[in-house]
């Protein structure tokens, strides 16, 4: 059971813009070298995320990435749920493409689904600031690479 | 976010064999069958349930599959955990292949993992008996494509 590599990096898309120093904007480039992860992977991730209001890219020569939401008003749930593509624990969970003869009775979905619940649950008790209490640290970190 | 249909289809054996009328043995092919899925995919999962002594496989010409363990003794979280190759939720939570350069400050891994638990907790308050307790039903519907 994994979350998609897409919610993952648009996690740390969201941790990296909230530790920014905010002299500059934030380039692409600078957070696939920090995180040493896939640029290609990351504008992808970038433009859903400009999307959905997360952030904002500006263009130009001193252009970038800038947070456009407040890090204490950005819900970890809502991100997971925004960004990751499915919760389709198992078959039954994709309606259009379900074939499991037994769905009508199954008890086994009701099960999961509470499950699935528990764990929105609590990432809905986080926010992004809560995340980044210790920025200086995490700052640090990501600055090894570039 | 998924199980892997390895833990999808374990789950619909075990189900399939409590219900099953025990006047015969179980065909891995009318489970196929039942369900409408893959018998060579079924032939592993089958295989590693039998490795891990949820169920019986006897050979011969009246041989067949049947459940080793009583439904009620059958925790449902700990069969997800079995079946399931990982819970890799972010790279971070695959120790070995982990390249994530702010894991050490890190706090995302600690919320997922609270999220994850509570998944869990969740599944471990079931039974596999406590699933099929409309049994006659789940049969009627297994028994429409056999």
């Amino acid at each position: 059971m994994r979350l998609t590599t897409y919610t993952d990096y648009s996690l740390r898309v969201l941790i990296y813009l909230t530790v920014h120093d905010h002299k500059s904007l934030a380039k692409i480039q600078d957070i696939a070298d920090a995180y040493q992860i896939s640029k290609n992977h990351l504008m992808k991730v970038v433009y859903e995320m400009g999307k959905r209001g997360y952030l904002e890219n500006i263009r130009g020569r001193n252009g970038g990435l800038k947070l456009a939401v407040d890090p204490e008003t950005v819900n970890i749930g809502t991100v997971v749920r925004e960004m990751e593509e499915d919760f389709h624990l198992v078959e039954c969970f994709d309606c259009q493409n379900n074939g499991c003869i037994i769905t009508p009775a199954c008890r086994l979905k009701g099960v999961l689904k509470e499950a699935l619940d528990a764990y929105l649950n609590v990432l809905d008790q986080y926010t992004l600031s809560e995340l980044v209490t210790n920025r200086n640290e995490l700052r640090t970190l990501l600055q090894q690479n570039v």
